[in-house]
């Protein structure tokens, strides 16, 4: 984890994720479960049924009947390792088809939220169902994850936000969780998160006692499964489904004085919960468990393992409560866990359960395979989730009808498809992706703003030395690039220690570089009244942040004066480069001929309307002029035009914006002490895939065109100069 | 595809892969099958039963009886897709755990090997049985799926290797076929290709037709399966398991005088094909396909389907040969495809086979489902696939146990505990990741050596246009940037010309950059009696190559001299550059300091000895003697000393090589017309992580100090030199 801030109101927790997996119970009378033990009927290696009992599973010296079948040896044939009591007589697994199933998750703070992903990941790619997840969040993560939902549009996936607070509120009470109560839930549709990788911690304190610091869990693992436990003639009084725990912690031997809360046995490990919460609802569970908490209160010290800790004591007074679930359901990879007996071969496996703080560097006889299928859904393309349900048939994500309409209305031989195309996806957008804190309010503050791809992280620590405020960060990259993206910045001393730096990643998809949608998102997130929007090969004055802020103010930027401040932009064709100081050294390079004005020998025109001898000489800001093709890098309230998303790939995307920014009437003001100097850099790949297309040229010029009807429609009269200036004779753009 | 070589000898077909999924009839008494329709006796949405028929299932209207299902509706359960009449009364699927299953394909040329790849990933990821894959090649697939799978080393995987040109001289000689003669093989122990992806076009030509196109299958797949179909009860005569074609082809409607050979209704598909070997044997299968096939060529053209069109016309006449298969087995995804009435959710899917010439561009109801599976498997790291089968004892692949050993006595709290990691990692390797050509026997011809990563692609381009002779380049990436690499030289209309670069694909795995493994991959495939080792920032004079053969040859290199050529090393700071086109042009650009001598401001050392100074005015090659810290751009026989692999990361690297090589006593004589410029770049992400920290050094240090004792070892008191040149004061390596 990075040593970024963490709003400590969450308490020490890394990572708040609960996994309930609701309504177990409420399924309905298509499960057949038949009494006695039926093993011996069985021949072959499929796994053994086991009885449905009608009492409590806990014999009399206080232990689930599970925790004996641990103890032992595990039998040769695959039922041995299957200790809940309960399971159909043959394997009768699947909710009906197309049901909807739901599944509750907590989920706190950055870094939970990127858990929170590999997590769904798993989920989707072993799902046969449609879903609904019900995501109890602090306001970090809501953000993030509405931003990550809204954008990945996956088909038959629902979500709902919960206010983690709220609950924390009325803690456990989780017959007032919203989800539940809500009405247009239909009765049956609660049951298994069916598929699904499954992360468990569960942190809402109860009233009496501080809650307390509970593993994080970065990697279970749910394999599809083709079992279901039974449940219609089991108990009434069964309302919570558990997975014994696995380390012996509730049996109190851990250390000397070791005194844990009280437990049946081991204990049962809360990282997933089956809940029946009708019948919770009926059986009072609101008062119970504040009883049971209270009273423990009075003789133990604040709970340990919180919410477990509350659930244990519950169930070892009430064992009627509780229906243990194979332990496959939640394989417990702590240090000392005795997890390995619960499973033969990896189809055993349904949830996998990281619940050692070491984490991926647990000790565990197959914690090289559990590492392996955590790392393939980390790395996971996202995207490819993105896949239809056959056969169930689901209202289309928000939004995507649209997209897809626009999308089918494309003609694939239009030579510019590929465009349209890519102007048209819509991007997972992970906003967030590394901790950082809010900017503290401060009316001239100015955020930079820019993106790149992988190709250009080597810039990040240059930038982050020029630029001590804030930024925001669009970083285009696949879901396996990201993880990189994540080591690259863990390893960077200098990347670490920045509290103020947002990095948005942008999920990679289609050919193009989505250029201004980047942009966009970046600057969406940008949180100061300014922005500074650079681009990443760019290295700011060293002074640059302090003098913005300065212009800021004095200028009056965007309370009295609608303007955008022009940073002058130079370059330098060598590839060591000592950066100067101040403008006087930056004049000095320039007249030796180690600084250029950007882009003096390819396309003087970007920049020429800067007017870089009036600025040698400028002691105050001065206006300039629009002309075609300028685009300069300017700084403007955070309110400004967004970049117009069709210009993908290379070319123009800067200008249409500069054009929008002049047509709202934006007056240019160059700054006379800002400057940025753009560093060479090989041809990024992006660039060097089209660069060399007669067609590229072709579609650019396409898009220009429609961009000017565009303006014109929305400018009327006073976009006729850019029409105008379009006659010009003009070169590459 | 890219239009490059491939051998004429194995025909138009761009792809021969053959799934033989051998042995199903060989499945013994364990799988119970009961006849008579029971699907009245079932609720619920769980699969139906079929029927057992002992009788062949073609009715009078010479259609398979499935083909009957096909044309009718879906019925809305589940079971009705599943036109085999012969399946489990229940879904009893799985072979014994841990029984071994063989798994036959056919593989010829490069673009073969990387479907392959995609295809076994597919199936590993899926399986749950150890494999045997019986691999019939021809040579440069065998080369390549050697190197593949000696690097893999996945646990529970053999692989043997058939010569393709022997099974076409027995053409459709299955019984022929090695692997199923061998009596090493278990007699129970082949059965259907559990899990995996599978691709099938089948090309031994029949004596008297000519063989024909048949195309390729990028990407099938195959999902874990619950059932499997039942065999025991089935009827002796029943041999080969096929699913029946889902296009019209055979019905002969495809156009005006379509006359295909002859087949049952529909046909079947032998993408996939399920035999029993022994009882082939016993039918005298090798005569019969020959005798079916000769008659029908007295009437009928060649073959237009190849081994298929045989298969059907022997079926046509033998009608209980044929084992029907559920139609999820062989899901095929032509354009006219009648596959989506064979399932009706993806877990009833078991094997996608995209046999449409269109491949992924094929229009199908759930093609974007189809190909997002495919995509997962294209860009699934391999490496994660090396997971043991849990429970399965099997011997650890060639070569594993020894890495093992060595990295179970590492220390992991030693500092350098990463570096010692990574150098006894084993990468898998790709070699001929793109189709090339075999440079031409000339005995002076020199291969350029390079490694590279994703981030330097880019220079590829630039180094063809300089180097017009053969190279081999490894490149150190992950699975999916592999794909992309692919895209980038499909993309490029210069690398796509070359026949002569050899691109091979090592599979990033470990933190630090294997520079000298890498190294050592590209020099070992170097197919040309010299080698230029060089690095990929460099770019050669443009008289280079020439030159270099021609030096070579004047002094005998390799023959009657043990020497390295020394090729001068220079260096530009510009971003933009104009290459020299003489030594005379680069004397000019080094006089006014354009150009450098290659890293003469930060570690002239490293090249000092070439004397530049000499070399401004030699006429003729010169002898330099080795110095501390040498590290030219060598030119010698393929044969010379291999780079010391455990230098990882940066640093030294070089420098071991040259002084392994003055070790050995080869003489270094610089070249007086050769030269090579660095050009700038942006610092590589692997260099920035490591160049801080002082733990790297350390490692460094404590490397070459480990390398000096191996070196007084190998070269008794002659290294002493080596350590004394230590002594000396030194500056960064």
């Amino acid at each position: 984890m990075l040593p970024r801030g963490r709003p400590r109101a969450l308490g020490a927790a890394a990572l708040l994720l609960l996994l309930l997996l609701i309504g177990f119970f409420l399924f309905g009378g298509d499960l057949e479960c038949k009494r006695g033990e039926r093993g011996g009927e069985r021949r072959g290696p499929g796994p053994l049924p086991l009885p449905c009992p009608l009492t409590p599973r806990v014999p009399p010296d206080e232990r689930p009947r599970g925790a004996a079948a641990l103890d032992g040896d595990l039998p040769a044939d695959r039922g041995g390792h299957n200790h809940s009591d309960c399971v159909p007589p043959r394997p009768r697994p699947l909710p009906p088809k197309c049901e909807l199933l739901h599944v509750a998750i907590v989920c706190a703070g950055h870094n939970s939220s990127r858990d929170l992903n590999t997590l769904v990941k798993s989920v989707l790619f072993y799902r046969k169902n449609p879903l609904h997840f019900h995501l109890v969040t602090d306001a970090v993560a809501r953000n993030i994850l509405e931003m990550l939902f809204h954008t990945w549009m996956v088909p038959a996936v629902g979500v709902s936000f919960y206010d983690l607070e709220e609950l924390k509120a009325g803690a456990l009470a989780l017959l007032h969780f919203p989800a539940v109560c809500s009405p247009v839930l239909p009765p049956r549709a609660l049951g298994w998160g069916h598929g699904g990788e499954v992360r468990a911690a569960w942190d809402p304190s109860p009233p009496q006692s501080h809650h307390t610091y509970r593993s994080s869990n970065p990697s279970p693992l749910l394999e599809p499964t083709p079992s279901f436990p039974c449940v219609t003639e089991c108990p009434h009084k069964q309302v919570i489904g558990l997975v014994e725990n696995q380390s012996d912690w509730y049996l109190g031997n851990i250390w000397r004085n070791h005194r844990p809360w009280p437990a049946l046995g081991r204990g049962f490990n809360t990282g997933v919960i089956l809940l029946r919460l009708d019948r919770l609802r009926q059986a009072g569970w609101g008062q119970l468990w504040k009883l049971t908490a209270t009273r423990e209160l009075l003789t133990l010290p604040a709970t340990s393992l919180a919410d477990q800790d509350i659930f244990n004591a519950v169930i070892k007074e009430h064992p009627d409560l509780v229906q243990p679930l194979p332990c496959v359901w939640n394989v417990q990879l702590s240090d000392h866990t005795r997890a390995e007996r619960c499973y033969s071969e990896a189809s055993d496996l349904k949830v996998i359960h990281w619940n050692s703080p070491k984490k991926l560097r647990v000790k565990n006889k197959h914690v090289e395979y559990f590492r392996n299928l955590y790392l393939t859904f980390l790395e996971y393309d996202g995207n490819l989730l993105r896949r239809e349900l056959f056969g169930c048939p689901s209202p289309p994500p928000s939004g995507a009808e649209q997209v897809q309409r626009a999308l089918a209305q494309l003609d694939e031989e239009d030579a510019c498809f590929e465009f349209r195309q890519q102007r048209l996806t819509v991007h997972r957008v992970h906003i967030s992706f590394l901790p950082h804190e809010l900017p503290p309010p401060r009316p001239h503050d100015v955020t930079l703003v820019a993106q790149l791809s992988m190709d250009r992280l080597q810039m990040l620590e240059a930038l982050c030395r020029h630029w001590p405020g804030p930024m925001s960060l669009a970083l285009y990259l696949t879901d396996a690039e990201a993880q990189q993206f994540l080591h690259f910045v863990e390893a960077s001393a200098v990347l670490s220690a920045r509290q103020d730096v947002a990095y948005h990643v942008v999920y990679r998809e289609g050919p193009l570089y989505p250029v201004n949608q980047l942009r966009n998102v970046a600057l969406a997130q940008a949180l100061t009244p300014y922005v500074f929007l650079s681009d990443i090969d760019f290295l700011p004055a060293y002074s640059l942040y302090d003098y913005l802020r300065t212009s800021i103010e004095q200028l009056k930027l965007g309370s009295k004066r609608k303007a955008a401040l022009v940073v002058p932009a130079f370059e330098t064709l060598h590839y060591r480069f000592s950066f100067p100081t101040s403008k006087a050294e930056l004049l000095a390079l320039l007249d030796s001929g180690s600084v250029y004005t950007f882009r003096y020998h390819e396309w003087p025109r970007g920049h020429a309307p800067t007017d870089y001898a009036r600025w040698r000489e400028a002691q105050t800001p001065y206006r300039v002029q629009w002309a075609a093709d300028y685009e300069p890098y300017v700084v403007v309230p955070r309110d400004c035009p967004r970049y117009d998303p069709r210009f993908v790939g290379f070319g123009w995307n800067k200008v249409a914006h500069i054009m929008e920014l002049d047509a709202q009437e934006y007056e240019l003001l160059v700054l006379p002490e800002a400057f940025a100097i753009h560093l060479p850099h090989a041809p990024s790949l992006d660039i060097s895939r089209f660069r060399s297309s007669p067609t590229y040229r072709d579609c650019l010029q396409a898009l220009k065109d429609e961009f000017h009807q565009d303006l014109s429609r929305n400018y009327g009269a006073a976009a006729l100069k850019y029409l105008t200036a379009l006659q010009q004779p003009r070169g590459p753009a």
